[in-house]
């Protein structure tokens, strides 16, 4: 079928390709004009469309989606469709639906996983959306996933793609923290003569076994004892939304906060609370312990 | 080649099957003489075997196992080799190679993943010993390891097959907790109305797709919204040795820690904490608010 | 000094009455005609005060305290000023203010802490708005306040004081899960006879004395051991939005957090992430364990 | 009374004066020659006291308090009493008393709080061990206990003591690492401006009053901001057994152990679990966004 896709970035480049050898005709535009566009903007973009058009956006998060969905909210015309597949967070999508839902367009919200192994494999999609919209852009979903049975799911109305997306990346930053507090602590261990090679046997036979320690084992192997990297992680906004969802929700998430915590840690040069600490320390004079005599001393607090 | 093989259990079983279908002559003890074994005592098993023995046990840690070598110790001779197959505590492994290396038998320690899918899928080994000892095992291990390059790995000394284990085990925890706690906030969360099938669908594609993804999938296909199961959840030694191991190396372990926790807290009807909790609260009166005038009330603390 | 005062209730009531004993007119207001109001209507209540009029809001957080805020908006007139005491999230301020400022009428926010307390001991207090603005209402903060150097801060701008105030409430889970938590553990230990006598013996002479360790002795004496309190925990607004400012500006709080999750898992009947835990357990029949043979069994993960 | 102390560093020689003051003979010896010391070794020290004897170990815990009572074992005679009032871990309390009790010596375990306040405010005390070996040793625990009905208990049997101080020390480890996550996040809100001056304000009328909170004021008015002092601080073993217990007792403690883990942490110039996480996210390519196009870009988990 025909779409339009808005973003042809590492992301939206890659989705374009694996759609077009689906057999998709896409029309693809990209603010910048290096890109491998197909129009010169999305007014160009969306006159080279049939109706019900069909436009898929796959921009930054935030306000560049917004202002997308602004523009072809003025753009498209009634019974058209808009899917945006970029990394917005839940809560945004169903003031877009209902800004699109003015000039009577559909809106579906669908998360994408599979970074740079979707063109070959295919991407994961976590839907949210009316039926008749999400059966409307079907074509293109199957195309995109992965062949197989899974790797689909239309999980609820508009935002529930966001929102399952998002709690998919906040279970990755608990599984992703699970895998490196065990690296850290074989590490630490005068016992453990091969750590790298341990967690490379861990992939056949293993309760632990998964796509992410592969992914890990690649990384070693690249990296032996990972010597060249730094103990310095980003977090990108799901992770904190999780936490937001479970706070909004009452529900306990220890874990995916903790691996949280890790990431906002170690970014900090130093950590202001572990000023307070030691200056509390200073104060009853439990750290100066050690200097004073040479036996009959004991930690004073 | 051959081998004697203390505990003919549930793993122990199976693992029997799957040397003698790699063409290993197995010669099994069980205290029970409802088991299949083909010897009435250790000392019977023993003379069954040629020497250079090998002896693999497989019988509950602590006491079962100490006792086992503590006998196999007497029964054996100078050149023989004596293999933990069990879930011994890293620490135990030294005390057992120390008594048997007293009457010159070898030692290793070899953890093992697979659980009742080891017998067709075959088992995850984690060894620690003298190359010479691991050498000597080495065509048993090639038959309970999984076809391919991986699902074996020599990590150390003695020791360190348990120690991989048991970091392996805690992994395990904090991954199974991060599902866990992603089910939870997907089944509160008004928005979504598939989570099972979102959790199916996970299944390819995604970051988290992994064998814990598949158990769970299979799990909530039998028993849909885990309605028939108790939040309730038994832990092993292992994830109490990972952190005991942590603080004794000073690695923070927070994500396998709070999994392990979460455990103990789904045993208490009622958390002890949180009476205290509830009692300051009753003191300083805040709990109370909501109950005063219509108007004109805040929380007093 | 004159001051109109919204909200009769616990807090507001008393807050009157030490205004009163230090001298102040104090005209009350609340929706409740059973309250001891001084006008029966907002409009009634301003009209009784001289300009410079400062209104003092002491309603609960949200819609009730906006409502509020918008009338005085319009029965004030510019140069008269409207202090929130009430427990308004410290980013409802700023609006509050914008709205206020457009009639040229000040806005101040102030955190109050000190529940039953506060009427004889003083209230703390926590302000944030302009020094112009806080100086007008310094005689109320003088009288509020407990005698001493301590118990009033201008911390800052608008939205300072509900902000200082909310992580003084995010402390406080945090250091009341602490007690809880040795308590629970001293409960648990076999060693320990007198729980209850150790938490009131520390209170001289030790590292861990407080007011609320004051608190949980009072608890204890009237309900030993905590037998008639339930381990169910409510959590007001603070705590959540302490963690949320937490994620805004990334800093870790593992410990807030902590406590604020312990009280959500203290109102599960049942943790449903608990049921994953078990499920999976089932799945690979690590918890069938202990059913089979007499001996030869192990763990089977 | 009369009493030997053994020990006479920062603690034992405070005791000292504080037990004289009191009006006790105390027969100080320490290891030292430099030491303030009344005898010149442990035999000499036994010499001069009168039996019943009651001997004071004030000398750090572990072997160096495993060895003096070991001597003390051979110098001392029936009905004598030891009581080490040093930081030993509650476990190697019961093997010191099973020691002296085969020459019919007693024992009594004492946690003692503190620190360098004691000699004048008086140390809170916290006992393990029989009635009569209590009763004993009473008017020394008069003595140096604060004035008051409270800093000392008699907690339970031999160990009881050494239990309690230590769980005192992990709830003051959550208490510390509260103010520290608050202090934290004050200083990180772009609205607060008086921090130091905030937390100074709170000793009076609120619910986080302590003298935790007095020592971090003194702190900061010693160095504002608290720009002087690393954020690098020890552990104790006190919290590391803390945790320790709480596993081997089944007992959550997501707070202390939170608390614990963040000194770790702090001791770490860089978090090898955190090199994971980055090493992880380099391959699935996350963290490379950003560099690729204009727009259109994506992050692509």
């Amino acid at each position: 079928m025909q779409v339009g896709l808005v973003g042809l970035g590492k992301m939206g480049g890659n989705m374009a390709q694996r759609l077009r050898q689906g057999g998709h005709d896409v029309i693809g535009y990209d603010r910048s004009p290096d890109s491998d566009r197909q129009a010169d903007s999305l007014k160009a973009m969306v006159e080279q469309l049939q109706a019900p058009r069909v436009v898929w956006v796959m921009v930054p998060a935030g306000a560049p989606t917004s202002e997308t969905i602004d523009q072809l909210g003025e753009l498209l015309e009634p019974g058209d469709l808009v899917i945006d597949g970029g990394n917005s967070k839940y809560t945004d999508d169903q003031a877009h639906a209902e800004k699109l839902a003015k000039s009577q367009i559909g809106f579906v919200d669908c998360g994408v996983s599979g970074g740079v192994w979707g063109l070959t494999e295919g991407y994961a999609l976590m839907c949210g959306g009316d039926d008749k919209n999400v059966e409307l852009a079907m074509p293109l979903f199957q195309t995109l996933k992965p062949e197989g049975d899974f790797g689909f799911v239309h999980a609820g109305p508009v935002g529930a793609g966001h929102f399952t997306k998002m709690v998919h990346n906040g279970i990755e930053y608990g599984m992703m923290q699970a895998y490196a507090e065990g690296y850290e602590l074989l590490q630490a261990s005068p016992l453990v003569e091969n750590v790298d090679e341990t967690f490379a046997s861990w992939q056949q036979g293993t309760v632990v076994r998964s796509w992410l320690l592969d992914l890990l084992v690649n990384a070693v192997k690249q990296d032996p004892g990972l010597s060249l990297v730094r103990g310095y992680a980003q977090d990108s906004g799901e992770g904190r939304w999780t936490v937001e969802a479970a706070i909004d929700n009452a529900v306990p998430l220890p874990v995916i906060t903790a691996a949280l915590y890790a990431r906002f840690a170690s970014r900090q040069e130093e950590s202001p609370a572990m000023k307070v600490i030691a200056a509390l320390r200073n104060q009853f004079g439990g750290h100066a312990v050690g200097k004073a005599g040479e036996t009959g001393d004991v930690p004073v607090s």
